[in-house]
């Protein structure tokens, strides 16, 4: 029972609101004698950071986290480990306007269905700025998960414009602004985004997020089936609609002949598959080969464009957002993604070791 | 921390092979006071059972189920109810050969990976029998939900085939072996099932399942969104490889102007949304629309063109089914499609009382 | 989040009502690979079984369990192990006249103010009945932490007589129906338990149980401490008032210099104490020491004097039991008190290991 | 699934080190449209706080708390509350000799063999530092429950000195530093305290705790019952080894006909009971009555008596505290009792309007 809490072992509780005094989150369940320090978690942070290109929000946060507890000496001692970001660029004055109204595509009337008030500053609860507590406590298991796994994230598809897979290269990825593994595509994203950006409009994107390393073995079928906890762990990523495994939707379309992922004798006795339409994942289990995920984020919903909606008191209004925003909010999302990657395979790691040893 | 209970407040615990001697579920949390008699739960099972037309295995189990507690002269008492159905139909020699095979696509090799051994009879856990008790225990759900909100399912994709969107009707879904919703594309997909039948091949599906009639304020974000739980519930169906809400991956391509869901004033002062491409969830909340998810399932991978794989000795092997098998394992997920989605939005239903009151 | 579930990562989820048709748990979490199968429960089931003496309730249950899923050719799987106990001997005309009266000391009342109504038939979900799905769990518990740990309780006290702790002895224990440990006092028990059975009253008890092997290290502080989850384990035992852990209630009595397990070098340099008034857990985890707790048992509410009470309609009424009972029900609570210690540290090896490794 | 997480829907996660730069915890679950501010909790923590009279540590801590989270305009969101209280007289000198010490009583030793490392500054995680977070939580928990339940605790047992229960009287208790309800034994035992402090001894206590006004139904059959998790509550606060319900271990001396809570029609229809050794809970469920629970502080462990123990490297030692103690540690309990109690009922209404609307 869990509103605010992810993870079976590896349990992370985030607070804070997008304009309260600060943001946090405590990681239980970390196991002792890890090296860990605010070194290991701030590169993670300043990837997801706003501000850092022209295509994100203009939002100025240094993002500088703190470790308030969990730590001692550098090393992680088995207790909670508390992590704390503070909140300086603030504006509040900026979301004034909405506090009356529901912006189209925001969590902005859910909230005051549901809880009858919400602090409607920056989004509150609902902004994305909660990920950065996901990116924090994912830095933390990484440690946990080691060397051996790694798990990357890139934005495959902007729009109406995917990449071509023959150019995916994981180091353009980590080159460009856009996470984008394409060269070519990155430069003619670029170029559309900055169109897209300066007509205050926006533009969907799918992540793709791969865990290379994961021994097969880790999952809990029935109901903590790897591929289930990764789709829960995704779709609660801000704005995302869908998520896939493997061949994901296109796996529908296809037939037994197709879909089978052969296999043959591989080195030192593991089997070697011949191709990865499950994407690692077999019955919740990991097979021991990559594991692939991909999520679809929605467009920003705070546009310049003028659209109907209704305010508090029901009655009818126009909503057009003149705060920073992002125009492409699936560009931050990469970070996230792999550390709800990490978090849920540090999760299952534990998980897999408590019940087979 | 659960492997095999599904649900916060409504749990539900299965357990069971295959082809033991039984499967069943405790249902944990249920409300006292509901009617609730087999005759409640039947229906349901059957319209998932089994050899009911020529498209689906031709296992024959009359999947009778039995209440053994929590019900007390037809009435819930609020105590756990234990739903049990006895296995008939075993022919576990069918199954025999595959006892040092691993079949490709199925969760052989990962079972034996994670636990050392395997219950290989008809894939012992890990087959789709499980899922009798999700919609045993889904009957249930809907009565938690009462008559206010109606749940239910179609396969509106079967292989490269779509459905008509102009020809959607819930009622031929409810007429067709296949529940496809399009009454024209129902003829084609039988002829063309029939032919991937004979042919012993496989295909893939679609399902989508929509609530109507959920108030607005269920789900519990951060990390019990409502997108977030039904992402997990019905990845955790078998074969099941995508999950999307509303738009879902397509909202990818969408910008900000076409995705927004522009609101009017309804009518008692409610929000009149006029598109749906949230799906009926913001920030994790329902909205009072629909609740709309589809998702993905592969073709069965039990198929009788020989595919290469390896015995459980690391050997090279080539594996084809002869055992009874559905050709569109999709077709047997539309009721478990329901199940799921009525045990997720029941469990919503508490834990927003539990909160808000 | 569990109405009727114990446990963190070894998760029994018990159902059934003492006059239903059945009662069964699922051990959901067991480790793959133990040998299991009735013979391995049963003997704890029928030390627990009504009937066995004249001191306990004269109900003929035979209690014979039967294993439906989680093992496979007498291997457990790693899937959810299910137990089945059919009821035999319910006799419910005993019971029909209390189904509009509450009586003092049950629940009756009780239930019927949290869900408006209960299965009155021998006291329903509320029965002690449901412990002997403890044992059996506790049976596949005792597997789990193998030879190393051995896991003991005995009567220390009934009604105002204690026993002589310089006569301790488990081997009398194990040889006498009221598991009096002191070979003197269990003759004195035995000669009263007569007599207040043939007066038709009662008399409460105390429990010790033990557990000795436990490495040092077991625990999960602060809200999972090994003590916590103990006193949680068996206060849930039906009749139980009151908990200790090592000196217990006295600890309020002594001085800092008398409470004070001194520490000396051991053998091994693992350190051996000089005492154990903290009951072998300090800051919630275990030393290495024996685990000792025990508990008080009231005495059997039903009784022959008429005691005073209300029926459902709060008209005033006189209750005497005239059914079968227990005139002690702590010496059934012996072999339950064992199930329980061996869950709580079964469950507490495996989440050590999955922290700790 | 929670090592440092408290509670079913109404859930606490704590962090902090007692020598760390802060504690704090998330009061995740809370109910929407509270009034609160840090001015509604301050007063507990000061009841609590160290240095308050010449009986408790005189660490001096002002145990100023913040409200980071979950408030917006001075009422709760429905979102995580989160609290802070920065550490201020650390000291760590004072305890750097026990770096390489195991204290006899404490849980140095059993932290090194379950983590491999501790934090040894003042006892790091395992200090009673910790129960100021309870206590900052049992605030939020009593405005959950509203004005219709109270909920207070009282020192009844010093050492070997009771309480006359004739002069009983809580607004005796509220006034004297010890929180003795006998105002005759408050001052016996005020002089009895400032021997032991001289001496540099400790002493034992145990603590009543009482919650009026709860009605009928709160508690979840079987392994929620309401006095599980009392019993749980209580036996995780630092240094207690007993936890009592109603007449507690002194039932086991009880006959059937003296423990029988007998009962009368009382006014508007509900049951009157006419004594109340069931301490407000039948079959783990609150009955209307009071809820009464006891629980068994040990002394001090730390004691300038020296007590032989062992160093990290196994050898021996004798250990005794100069630094800063409490003679006894019961009285800064009560507080952190009401805190517990709190949690528990504000959590089991919400659990019963979950499951019973």
């Amino acid at each position: 029972m869990s509103y605010n809490t992810f993870g079976r072992l590896l349990r992370v509780t985030t607070w804070g609101e997008s304009h309260g005094p600060a943001i946090g989150c405590t990681v239980d369940g970390v196991p002792p004698g890890l090296d860990l320090s605010e070194g290991d978690i701030q590169p993670f942070l300043d990837k997801r950071r706003p501000g850092q290109s022209r295509y994100t929000t203009q939002r100025r946060e240094s993002d500088t986290v703190r470790i308030l507890s969990g730590v001692f000496e550098g090393i992680t001692t088995g207790t909670p480990v508390q992590l704390m970001i503070e909140n300086i660029d603030q504006r509040s004055k900026d979301y004034g306007d909405i506090a009356e109204t529901y912006r189209p595509g925001h969590a902005d009337y859910t909230y005051d269905a549901k809880y009858g008030l919400r602090d409607y500053r920056g989004g509150g609860r609902s902004s994305a700025r909660e990920t950065a507590m996901r990116v924090a406590a994912g830095a933390i298991a990484r440690k946990i998960l080691g060397g051996g796994v790694t798990v990357r994230a890139a934005m495959v598809r902007m729009g109406p414009h995917g990449i071509d897979r023959d150019r995916f290269d994981w180091s353009v990825a980590a080159q460009n602004p856009l996470f984008c593994p394409d060269a070519v595509a990155a430069d003619v994203w670029a170029g559309e985004l900055d169109a897209i950006r300066k007509a205050g409009s926006s533009v969907g994107a799918v992540i793709e997020v791969e865990a290379t390393g994961v021994p097969a073995g880790w999952g809990a079928p029935i109901y903590g089936k790897l591929d289930a906890d990764l789709a829960a762990a995704l779709m609660s990523i801000n704005a995302v609609k869908g998520v896939e495994i493997g061949a994901g939707m296109a796996a529908a379309t296809l037939t037994g002949e197709d879909n089978a992922d052969e296999i043959v004798p591989g080195p030192d006795g593991a089997p070697a598959f011949l191709s990865n339409k499950a994407g690692g994942i077999l019955g919740g289990i990991s097979s021991g080969q990559p594991v692939v995920a991909r999520f679809a984020v929605k467009p920003t919903s705070s546009i310049l464009t003028p659209r109907r909606s209704i305010r508090k008191d029901g009655s009818a209004t126009e909503v057009m957002t003149k705060g920073r925003h992002d125009p492409c909010v699936g560009i931050r999302a990469v970070p996230v993604a792999e550390a709800m990657m990490a978090l849920v395979l540090a999760d299952h790691m534990m998980l897999h070791r408590a019940q087979c040893g």
